[in-house]
């Protein structure tokens, strides 16, 4: 099946394109930068969906809904917001659709008289909200989460990585203290970590963005970032400290213990379907995607291989206690007994939709009572008993999901270099990769760096040491290295 | 807590919304017909959410995501479709604002080619989709459905019932016979039913839709209807078969194994979060909200009872083994030990919430090992030994949840009768409830019986006995009895 794709080598773009188009996981729909997510690629958000609001929920966040419109007004309520987002908005101008002779047309009628705007993000609906809710601290804090589908217009987009409309999850926060705010937000981050790595085996720099790059209305932008096979940068996550930015914007206020008026302080973080993009350049390889086992829609496919009806009658018959046994320690089995398509035909197309392990069981394992074992992240195969074989499947399953992480990780490793002079940084940036440089704390010059290399401050590391330096582009002296790279 | 709020008897619309708003379940946003759905009410739609995701995965269906925006071009496509929905669209002209003099304004240069709908439901987005991905019957049938928002431009709104923009699902399958798709569409009528009654413990009826009343572009919708306590109908749910309507217009073809080229059948289905307000008009009382116990997001609550800190601290020891116990077994359970409000507070909160079973302990209940069980359904309170509390209410919240539900079916029963003239209906429908009669068959008489009596048909019952009679407005003959009811 994965013959005729093309690999990453000959061409990194069409390779992610072939994976998200033969894996079925997404496609391009009619409207204009809008995808259609398919049952198998909607399977592998559900399960982060799942995994996360348990996350969100063991620390204390309940869901909510908010609307999906906004007024436009409420956008010009917080300057730099507007800023970020005025650019890329659907506006709805009318609420009717009439027959004319030129055949369905919009009423003009009906013309709203204030513009409504399809949600880029919901902090400004929200904060309005937040209003109604907040009178005392006794009512802080309002720990918030809603999963819902937001739009920006973009010019250029890509499946999962840039569409009009993405779905993802948006926790807007509501604190008394500047200090609460901020541990929520450092929270939070670390929940997102924690997922990419434990969950997606996706190893993640922690840190916070540069003024350049921080999330419009933020007084700081924390963030996680990966590293993808071809050296880029990919944002997975981030969780922004807001201030009190909304909350005067929208004149939230609250009376403390001390029966004073004060403003409330402020978070948001969310991800997105984004992440099933990070996840197939993460680990994908030239044979088509692989999944980390913890978020595979399918662990484990067992695959029939037989002539006669009464062979598969017997092998579906046998494989029933092993089935059994996989479900029970709650392991995701397909057994694919369809008679349309050959044994050779299945296991291609398993191993390009990156089911982490395939069974094979013909005549001949019947008879030895083996089955053969196919881990997808390596490509090989072994014959095993078939007594007993869950056990040694959930093993597996674990060391598959640990592989990934690992081979990720040392691929971040290799490709992650200091770099101390300008002459440097000008032709290591041309190798891709995370470049960790001096810099001397100004937008300017992150501006012009962007300017002539197309590399943006990615993350400014948490764990990074203090270290006396200078700035590679100005020489001005700087404390600390900060990570460049290009970026999705 | 509740002593302030409009019983049924004084004003049973004005009883509903200051449930609605007291119990925290929504709220009216600034964005004219749009709710924000508060914590506590998004609980229950989760709960609903989990136990109809899983009753679909049981029947074969898989999740998937459809584009928010629909070309207009697309709904001219299926004439009935268009005149159903034209009416109430939100239309998104224009994907930028700038600034200008005035403040933040549209940008005119940024108007859009062809105007998107916001999906006021999916058919035809997604039968423009399923054209790429049918080509043989080897490629049906199509089981999916999606959870998504809608938006209905609608004039009169109410909380849960009739908002602009709502939460919902929507099945959409494909098939290669019209048998099979009946089938479908029966099968998730069936589905729906269960859910109704087993687990909102509302009961319905099972029926279909005269044409009048029919989705916009199907040939038969399936309907289940539930009776509120004012006596009017609400639809709570409906499966549409919609023939090969989506498939003409779209031209969805497949080749038979007789190698023909047929065109596809539909179906499709839904229900929204106006089953939350089908809930609370089903079970409510003059002291607030009932919740059914497998649907109510905290089941239990406990309530200390105490004047120190030592006494708190005594019943918070004794009671985590209670609590263990009852999670184990299942049962969510609040402890709230806020020290902010007394314990009376609390029982009239969580008795306005509609929590199904209240445990009080105070220091007496520890000296005699004794905990107070109040339940929400009949309000009724007993001392009981607090060892093995949890068995006996586990079995406490299944009676509860049995009794709520042959409690809104005797309910029904007793506003149920028969009709057999005009005067007679003219009459009784006053009184509201279901009027069973003969019905000529007519969509004009339908209608006319609406503009006398703003009564409609609301069901015609899958098991109504057939017998001969006349039409209680024509004295045409008539071959069975249907539902009249004003309705949601």
């Amino acid at each position: 099946m994965a013959k005729n794709f093309t690999t990453r080598e000959e061409n990194y773009s069409q390779w992610y394109n072939d994976i998200v188009k033969h894996a079925q996981l997404a496609e391009n729909s009619s409207v204009r930068g809008s995808m259609v997510i398919k049952p198998y690629g909607y399977a592998i958000w559900e399960n982060m969906q799942k995994v996360l609001d348990q996350m969100f929920k063991d620390t204390g966040h309940e869901n909510a809904y908010f609307p999906l419109f906004i007024p436009k007004s409420f956008f010009s309520k917080e300057a730099a917001h507007v800023e970020g987002f005025a650019k890329e908005c659907a506006v709805v101008t009318h609420y009717r659709l009439k027959n004319s002779e030129e055949g369905i047309v919009v009423d003009p009628d009906a013309k709203l008289d204030e513009e409504l705007i399809v949600r880029p993000t919901s902090e400004t609906i929200i904060w309005d909200t937040y209003k109604k809710w907040v009178q005392s601290y006794r009512d802080l804090p309002i720990l918030v989460n809603q999963w819902a589908n937001v739009v920006r217009w973009e010019m250029r987009t890509r499946l999962f990585l840039r569409t009009s409309e993405f779905l993802w999850q948006e926790g807007h926060t509501a604190h008394a203290t500047e200090k609460e705010a901020i541990a929520e937000a450092q929270q939070m981050l670390e929940v997102y970590a924690d997922f990419a790595e434990q969950w997606m085996a996706v190893p993640v720099l922690k840190g916070t963005k540069s003024p350049n790059e921080r999330f419009a209305g933020a007084l700081d932008t924390y963030c996680i970032e990966a590293m993808m096979q071809d050296g880029k940068a990919l944002q997975a996550g981030t969780s922004h400290f807001l201030g009190q930015n909304f909350a005067k914007a929208f004149d939230v206020k609250y009376l403390s213990k001390e029966n004073k008026q004060e403003y409330v302080w402020a978070t948001s973080w969310g991800v997105s379907t984004r992440l099933i993009g990070a996840l197939i350049m993460a680990h994908s390889d030239d044979h088509g995607l692989v999944l980390p086992p913890k978020l595979a829609p399918i662990q484990v496919v067992i695959v029939p291989i037989y002539r006669k009806q009464e062979q598969l009658d017997e092998i579906t018959e046998k494989v029933q206690g092993t089935i059994k046994a996989l479900r029970a320690k709650g392991i995701s089995v397909k057994f694919d007994a369809r008679d349309t398509h050959k044994p050779g035909f299945k296991f291609a197309e398993y191993e390009y939709k990156g089911v982490p392990v395939r069974l094979g069981v013909g005549p001949r394992d019947l008879e030895n009572g083996t089955v053969e074992v196919a881990r997808r992240d390596t490509l090989t195969k072994e014959v095993m008993d078939m007594e007993g074989i869950e056990l040694k499947i959930e093993a597996l399953l674990a060391e598959i999901q640990e592989n990934l992480f690992i081979k990720a990780k040392d691929f971040r490793e290799e490709n992650s270099r200091k770099v101390d002079s300008w002459d440097e940084f000008s032709v290591e940036i041309e190798k891709g990769g995370f470049l960790y440089a001096h810099w001397d704390g100004s937008p300017e010059t992150e501006q012009k760096i962007k300017d002539e290399t197309k590399a943006t401050i990615r993350t400014i590391p948490l764990d990074g040491d203090e270290e006396e330096g200078k700035c590679i582009f100005t020489g001005n002296p700087s404390s600390k290295r900060v990570v460049f790279a290009r970026s999705y």
